[in-house]
């Protein structure tokens, strides 16, 4: 048997340091090649895909809601306004000291509790195990790698330890 | 508290049955546009990423070897050498028929269990449960959504319920 915090929060955790590690190599290439920061966070893997901006915003989003729904306590609003680096690596951090901030005593029994959300004008139900696995871990890992494809085809060296995070 | 044959098979199974759905319409955006099976196959986002195969032969590797880990029964061999849809899409069925074979009573007290793998030449050694977390998880879904996002990039229309499966 596995611990709902255990298999929750320190992996959301872990995954969003390795996106801000990956983002600050974005930002490093941009500076070191001369590239203007926007030709990155507008970097999109196809016209009608979500730019790089977007996609961190949606990663984020997916961890706060995460821990916050399988905790039972109210999800952090965000103003979804960032247009640098630096305000995205904020809101990254912000959604780590939140994340860090829940207790295992809050996520006891989370594996049943009934989850409700909206995404556009569907609502959605999930137990609480149903929630993280199906929904939140695909999301936010898809949502990290599609960051790192926009920074790696845009020339950015990334290594998949960037992605995995230290061992 | 969550069991560790819930927060594995079912997820993989799922994950590959998406994988090769969002494949099936990668073989059909191709046979519509009269695009050489190839050229998708061999589709990457950066010259010295993994190509489309690659990343499916990586995502059923990474499966199978969880399955097989976490039971503790022999990881099955493949011989890498898929050079078309068809071959690929067996190999995904596979991986999906032997995930399925495995008993939930298979992976009673895998969390714990101590699971090595030789990465290159670094032997890696976790608990069943970070292998679980930190090794299986965000690899499959970074090679399934580095396959969507090839495809997507090439122009195959996909939307992320391809990626996380129907409701």
């Amino acid at each position: 048997m596995a611990n709902m915090y255990d298999i929750s929060i320190p992996p959301l955790v872990l995954t969003l340091n390795n996106l801000s590690n990956i983002l600050k190599k974005g930002e490093t290439y941009a500076d070191t090649k001369k590239i203007e920061h926007t030709v990155l966070l507008n970097g999109r893997l196809f016209p009608d895909m979500f730019a790089l901006t977007r996609q961190i915003q949606i990663a984020t989003d997916m961890s706060k809601g995460a821990g916050a729904r399988l905790a039972n306590i109210e999800v952090p609003k965000y103003e979804d306004d960032e247009t640098s680096f630096v305000e995205l690596q904020a809101r990254i951090a912000n959604t780590i000291t939140f994340l860090e901030g829940i207790k295992p005593s809050q996520l006891e029994n989370a594996e049943t509790r009934h989850i409700e959300l909206m995404v556009r004008k569907t609502k959605l139900e999930f137990t609480g195990l149903d929630y993280l696995s199906r929904w939140v871990k695909p999301n936010v890992y898809f949502h990290v790698t599609t960051a790192y494809n926009i920074l790696r085809h845009n020339g950015v060296e990334l290594g998949k330890l960037d992605f995995l995070g230290p061992r």
